[in-house]
């Protein structure tokens, strides 16, 4: 399994980046830069922080800012937060860190995103935050209920309209603070990471740099990656141990066929404590394929998530004999947690926030996420866009556009790579790239414990030999050093933070 | 007036780039290649050309790319035209020329146009042209009339929603000749030259380059210039004749005096053989206030036009004596031609083409023309936001986003220079430059005996300094010479040829 070690090109990692929720007979990859269900977990990620620095606002944003019809000028207020305790001012040309929301309320994110107020204070920057439209309470139309009716409310929920959301808004704070030249370098994580790389791409001239995290820019239907996301769930549980991914390989066989017998689905109810009786054996499948997922998404410190369900999975209790789908319930118990019942569709509760990406799923970020033959952890069903589709338009109404994102964002030429920090000279040669293209794309960036980081990084020009490495490396670092010093101290100082 | 002469920054060089639509008390700049109105005129530019290689195509075109709602998946047949006559091939990653449409119909550009016909053969290019959606046959909804009916049918009309379509034609362009490598260069004149450069910077993953040919990318509220349309008009006419000049200046205040005579307006109708009794001094003014900007702003051989008008205004016939009124009577008819009576709404009938348009101008193109001090050929009254937006919502019944524009797109560096050919050293430098933005704008591309071509290119690099200049134009030129050859030779091609 050498793989992770190579160089990938158009290939995208997303080992921590969606989880699912079924559609049909198809499943919509969800984004997060947490996890939405098991965050209350006593490893969790969620920190208590202290919020008395940070002011709300709210914008009166444009509904639609791509057509002039009489419906597209409603307006909705959209909020944002600022902490200015440690901003430079204006007359120092001080930066601007600014997070682009995802698909998730602010207060989620506050509470997740330690990136700004760690890096904020040593660069003197103004931290600004924004909720992304139709999620927390930034929501046109006057309620969620209104917002999230139907297709002809959720129709303006998209990333091209999100970003314009942000220009504005990033126009204005510039505006509000009389600060025109301070530099802004926009910073999101998952689908966020998307938009801050699409927001460069898209308005150069009010970003001078982007920070995109764990952000799955080519998983898309003209971009399909040879290993998807399943086989990074298969290969991570494969390394953590070869029991617990040979025992998880064999579970599902067995489900069925205790589903099959007389009563076998009380029988399987029983067996995993099901709150409330099962439809089929797709629903206890389901929920595990999602734990499986999840443990991997969300594979991070102290106890990382992986080895909790597999050391479950395989562990010898005193008092009794485990068959394998005792096995298979340990390894939910230890990272769902010990509960009276567990309801199998605890992943994919009509929230708001779920109800919205649906959407946003089934319009334009269409990933084709699917279980090929080297995903051998899960029995083989590759991604069909046809069902995919059908199962959109019963559910919405309206036709998917899987082809518009490549369209309007564009594939780009993305490079992945593993390096070491230790590894002075591919650094300063990535170092040339990023500047270059100031897209700094990082995987696996909230995962402190892990030792290899994986860049993603956009770059046109790396195969054009180190000549031209070299000679646009001088005139990139030259100019900036000049004109922009204020951006290559982020940029670097954002890299060694990493 | 060393002005011309001299490098201005941040200043856009209009002259031959708008006329104007009376719209309550502001005037809607409109732009286009050659002038709708006078074209028919023997000197005129149309010219008849063979279109016997051109194939016409309709593209099944989404209404709304930025929503999702029900209304947005409408389609209209949009209309294109290729000629593949001299096409290098796809092994041979031969151009792609593409003419993006501004505010007229397919037929008239066809005829306007020489630029890709001359310059496609010697480059085994592919010559693509696609009219602009609400222009010509490609109409929304059905029907002209039903897509200029009102708000709700215009607000698909716009700039960002014109790209798009570009992006969706051209990307089945190349799929349907099998051609993923071919370079596109965009080419656009106008408002179609603004499209040609916002296409390049919001989609530099579909077009390689573009040309954009008397584009006034920066005539908006964030962006006035400081000498504007009609500063250019007043110095037009003052260096072709002083004392015309003087004439036209010394007349509105005559046109005013005889008006307010009794019975003044029919000896105003009577001296200018108007069709129609004259509602108002307003209309007689309104009327030679355009026929002068329309002789500056197409102002082209075999007779340029202002020369014709200031030949006839300045001219003692042999039998009578002239008034003051009498010779700018003279200016008309040299101009619009020897007709029995003159229609002094001629340039501003409600055409699709000037509906369209004036919504255009009335929701994002809102280009701030005014009557300022230095314009002393005219009154002076400056442009007047107010007034303008209330003559919009009056019209329209929709507030216009004078910012949007500015947000969307931003405002580059810029830089205006006129060079001559003959100096070498200029040449390399903007060769550097142009080729690292690969967005080459170019004014007055269509005056063949203009000696001093105009020069605006988008440079942010510019005044980083020779050495970086030298560095960054040995980076793109190699790089550009290893991989883009072709790109290369079109630009170096387009240059040359100018």
């Amino acid at each position: 399994m050498s793989l992770p070690y190579t160089i990938l090109i158009l290939f995208i990692f997303s080992t921590s980046s969606s989880y699912l929720i079924p559609l049909a007979h198809s499943k919509i990859a969800r984004l997060g830069i947490s996890s939405k269900t098991l965050k209350n977990e006593p490893d969790g990620s969620t920190q208590k922080v202290d919020e008395s620095n940070l002011k709300m606002y709210y914008f009166n944003q444009t509904l639609d800012h791509f057509t002039f019809t009489p419906e597209s000028y409603m307006t909705f207020q959209q909020r944002y937060a600022i902490d200015s305790t440690h901003w430079g001012g204006a007359k120092a040309n001080a930066p601007i860190l600014a997070f682009l929301g995802e698909e998730s309320s602010l207060d989620s994110d506050l509470a997740a995103i330690g990136f700004l107020r760690d890096n904020g204070p040593r660069l003197n920057a103004l931290l600004v935050y924004i909720e992304h439209r139709y999620y927390g309470e930034t929501m046109p139309f006057g309620s969620a209920e209104e917002a999230l009716k139907n297709a002809s409310t959720l129709g303006y929920l998209n990333a091209a309209q999100a970003l314009a959301d942000y220009a504005a808004i990033l126009l204005h704070v510039k505006e509000k603070y009389s600060t025109n030249h301070s530099p802004i370098i926009v910073i999101g994580g998952s689908y966020g990471g998307m938009l801050a790389a699409w927001f460069r791409l898209k308005y150069p001239h009010i970003a001078l740099g982007a920070l995109a995290s764990s952000a799955p820019l080519l998983y898309f239907e003209d971009t399909r990656p040879k290993f998807g996301y399943y086989y990074i769930v298969t290969k991570v549980f494969k390394e953590a141990s070869e029991r617990c991914y040979n025992t998880i390989r064999n579970s599902w066989i067995e489900i069925d066929r205790v589903a099959g017998k007389p009563n076998g689905l009380s029988i399987l109810s029983k067996q995993f404590k099901t709150c409330a009786p099962l439809n089929g054996s797709f629903d206890i499948k389901d929920f595990l394929d999602t734990i499986y997922a999840e443990a991997v998404q969300y594979n991070r410190g102290p106890n990382f998530w992986v080895a909790k369900v597999c050391n479950a999975i395989n562990a010898n209790p005193p008092n009794r004999r485990y068959n394998l789908l005792d096995r298979i319930f340990a390894g939910v118990v230890a990272l769902v947690g010990n509960r009276t019942c567990y309801d199998t569709k605890m992943f994919a509760q009509p929230t708001n926030n779920n109800i919205a990406w649906r959407w946003q799923s089934c319009s334009e970020i269409v990933m084709p996420v699917g279980y090929d033959k080297q995903d051998t952890m899960f029995p083989t069903a590759p991604f069909n866009m046809t069902s995919y589709i059908d199962g959109c338009k019963s559910y919405h109404g309206v036709t998917p556009r899987p082809h518009w994102i490549t369209t309007y964002f564009g594939i780009q030429v993305y490079m992945i790579n593993q390096i070491s920090f230790r590894n002075t000279f591919k650094l300063n040669l990535h170092s040339s790239l990023y500047l270059l293209s100031l897209v700094l794309i990082i995987t696996r960036l909230y995962d402190p414990c892990f030792t290899r980081v994986e860049y993603l990084i956009i770059g046109y020009k790396i195969f054009f030999g180190i000549f031209l490495e070299f000679l646009d490396f001088l005139c990139v670092l030259l100019e900036f050093f000049l004109h922009h010093q204020i951006v290559v101290r982020i940029f670097l100082g954002l890299y060694h933070q990493v």
